[in-house]
């Protein structure tokens, strides 16, 4: 499994699809190669990532009074296809397991595309009394749909890992409040990683099946298409008639409750992640969450190894509060710094005879590919060099982003814009009505929607498609 | 999801199943209301404890350089068919998904019951010089098999939680060392957990399918009966020549790797730590792992409720470095008390009116229901006091487990003893010449199998069966 030695430069914005493949490849994020269409290996280096970026967002849903919990992968036919329009969504997609052994199963089980119909029929056993709300559970799992679009690892997979949040509430007002709960923790996450986005809600025609509205937040990859990242869905009362969940308020009267769901992706957050913040020369990972954050380089020099490597030992335990390795390889140092840069290490520590000789050590930040020179007593400095690292990622990450929000007052000036990321339109609407002018631009873009909590409406202008009043202002792009 | 108030009291020993199925349901470990056969939801509380035994787990293995990765939940069919003893072995428990949307799948897939047949063939892609080994990779996932006997939530179900650790190595030598390096790791987690087991070499009648020798860590829960914990597999070749995983060698021959894989129960774990622990009242928690260490009991009196519950704060935030909880619902204090007794934690901090005057707090102990005061000043000692339980757990645990373990030295004898536990007789041999033996006993009880490492072997003994010379001593039992 090791990378091979040749350097890495691919141009990120000029051939993106390709410089993904090859960093999730060369940077052993992912293997592609199991053999079965749509279903992705994660290899310990993703893995690791993988890991961290759960462990923030259920650390933020723990915070937020949210509780784990762990349903079955199968859900029976018969509890799919309870609430009408969810169904009639998912169906398609739905991989069934219809034998067991050599025998055929007498009702077949649907494996998880999303788990609405697992969880709502027991909410409607544990629900009996408005002291039982609000109930806010979640899971961690992988699920699985049978996407008929080409697929890409992480981006769009057959099996992809998530958390989904499962809400019930006495009233539509919290169920509401809980969107913009779900927002909150949506861009703690994000600012977390330096992850930019768009909070929108969704065109009624984009909306989850069984829901009302959908909210979801958007970010853009190098290529300038949009990547929906978590969405969350306010479902009002249609899954609670449809499963029965019912509680008996303060007054005694029964009530069906309000429900919302959430469903931060966890594979596309590390697509964003290593798009985003990645160069032509490879990843780049925020110091906090790099699975190594500092690797040391021995440079060996005859007669002089083993004091070199002994030197290199003392560091690393000096650093022992890091997450730090040291490439005992048989590569060359240069091999060494282009795979070390390919999987983005924040810091490169390089310890040589005169490193050993001066106590001062050679550093280089992945960012900037800046070198510097660093006294051994000044070694607690690195945390705060690693910490710099993150901050200017972040900020490049954030302007890169706000460039590619444009304007177009015109369908003319759309077409000529649309390349770049998102374009805010004047548009008629997001409701139905607005369906047929979002048709029309389907060669295109996509309306991700408009923004949420909302901002100030247009006043004069016009709908660039129908010319008719334009009601809201609704961001275009090209989408995943 | 409220527990009901009534006082739990089961007696743990002499109704051991409805003392199991009742501390899962009232202490809220999980739900088997789902209506699928074999298929159970973890709750909030269990769900805590199965991340804490996987963090465990997943700790020890890092230290040993095992890294962690996950592979897809499906696995072709003509894969899970390469190695022939493993196919018959898992062919009647695969569940296998057949139709994706209205679509029947032109290749079957099969619901992944182990993983060697999806790792190895990336083996044989990701292996190719000696260098890259040792191959030491895991994950943490369910597993289904179509089990047809009956279930029981955590400890035979068709879904489970388990981690699978899948090694290659240049020689058999390194091979079997990892079964002992295996041993300790399941040694150190169940030191931790004070879960007692003893590790066995299993007779070649009951190895895992396409292994050459199969090595498993036992316990025994209440009723006497033994459950299965981790089991080590040797594979030898068996994988590496049917999925042709062969490494070019230092001297440049080309050699086909030796493997070893482990399967640490997590499901199982957890009902082993309940079981064992647990008395007649319910659970009993180790200190370090209870998802609350203490629970604060506010005994409220008319007219100074919101004294005392401003003190149960303070006390509350003295307590911060653990997980601490005020339970303030509308329970009568004896409710309470109950409540958390049923679901085991470790500590509770009784405060009334006395306390708050006195600057002196009640505390119970769970593991003995020793009540005892301690002044606001030595709160600290709580911690220690959590330890101390936590050591009584492990102690009683492991007093009561070698109680369990007898000797028999005719067919008479272990007629007699075979419900208390283990019991160790004279065996002719546990290779295939011992088969005959061992299915003669079928109606009382199974083999578990050899002491491994070996202990000292019978010298003038007879198998209790045929009559010839005793090989071995075997451990006899009883077998969920």
């Amino acid at each position: 499994m090791e990378t091979k030695e040749k350097e890495f430069n691919i141009d990120k914005f000029q051939n993106f699809s390709e410089w993904y493949l090859k960093v999730l490849e060369k940077a052993e994020i992912v293997d592609d190669r199991y053999g079965v269409k749509g279903f992705y290996i994660i290899l310990p280096f993703g893995m690791f990532l993988v890991d961290k970026i759960y462990s923030l967002w259920e650390s933020e849903l723990n915070k937020k009074n949210h509780r784990k919990v762990l349903f079955p992968l199968v859900i029976p036919e018969n509890n799919l296809e309870k609430e009408e329009e969810h169904v009639e969504g998912f169906k398609p997609e739905i991989f069934w397991i219809c034998e067991a052994g050599e025998k055929k199963l007498e009702r077949k089980l649907g494996v998880r595309p999303t788990s609405e119909t697992a969880f709502y029929p027991m909410y409607s056993l544990w629900i009996r009394s408005y002291k039982d709300l609000p109930m806010k559970l979640y899971q961690s799992c992988s699920v699985f749909r049978y996407e008929t679009k080409a697929t890409k690892p992480l981006i769009r997979s057959r099996e992809f890992l998530w958390i989904e949040a499962h809400c019930a509430f006495k009233s539509e007002e919290e169920a509401l409040n809980q969107v913009l709960e779900d927002m909150e923790t949506t861009k703690k996450v994000y600012e977390f990683l330096g992850i930019p986005f768009l909070f929108f809600k969704r065109p009624s025609w984009d909306k989850f099946k069984g829901a009302v509205f959908t909210f979801a937040a958007d970010t853009l990859l190098p290529d300038g298409k949009r990547l929906q990242l978590p969405s969350t869905h306010y479902l009002g009362q249609n899954f609670s008639k449809a499963f029965d969940i019912k509680f008996e308020d303060i007054d005694g009267t029964k009530k069906y409750v309000y429900q919302s769901c959430y469903g931060p992706p966890i594979s596309r957050t590390l697509a964003a992640l290593i798009s985003i913040h990645g160069d032509n020369k490879g990843l780049r990972l925020p110091f906090e969450i790099s699975p190594i954050q500092i690797i040391i380089v021995p440079i060996l020099k005859k007669n002089y190894e083993k004091e070199i490597l002994e030197y290199c030992e003392k560091i690393k335990s000096m650093l022992s509060k890091f997450r730090v390795e040291i490439d005992k390889s048989e590569k060359t140092p240069g091999e060494k710094f282009n795979i070390w840069e390919l999987k983005g290490v924040p810091l490169r520590v390089e310890i040589g005879l005169n490193e050993v000789k001066s106590d001062e050590l050679t550093v280089v930040r992945r960012d900037k590919k800046e070198r510097m020179k660093l006294k051994i007593s000044e070694l607690e400095k690195l945390e705060e060099i690693g910490m710099q690292i993150t901050k200017n990622l972040k900020k490049e990450a954030r302007e890169w982003f706000n460039k590619k929000i444009k304007y177009a007052s015109s369908l003319e000036e759309l077409k000529n814009n649309i390349k770049e990321g998102f374009v805010k339109i004047p548009f008629c609407s997001i409701g139905e009505e607005g369906r047929e002018c979002a048709e029309a631009l389907e060669e295109i873009c996509d309306i991700a929607g408009t923004l949420y909590p909302e901002e100030e409406k247009p006043r004069e202008e016009k709908c660039i498609v129908c010319g008719k009043k334009a009601e809201v202002y609704v961001y275009a792009c090209r989408s995943y």
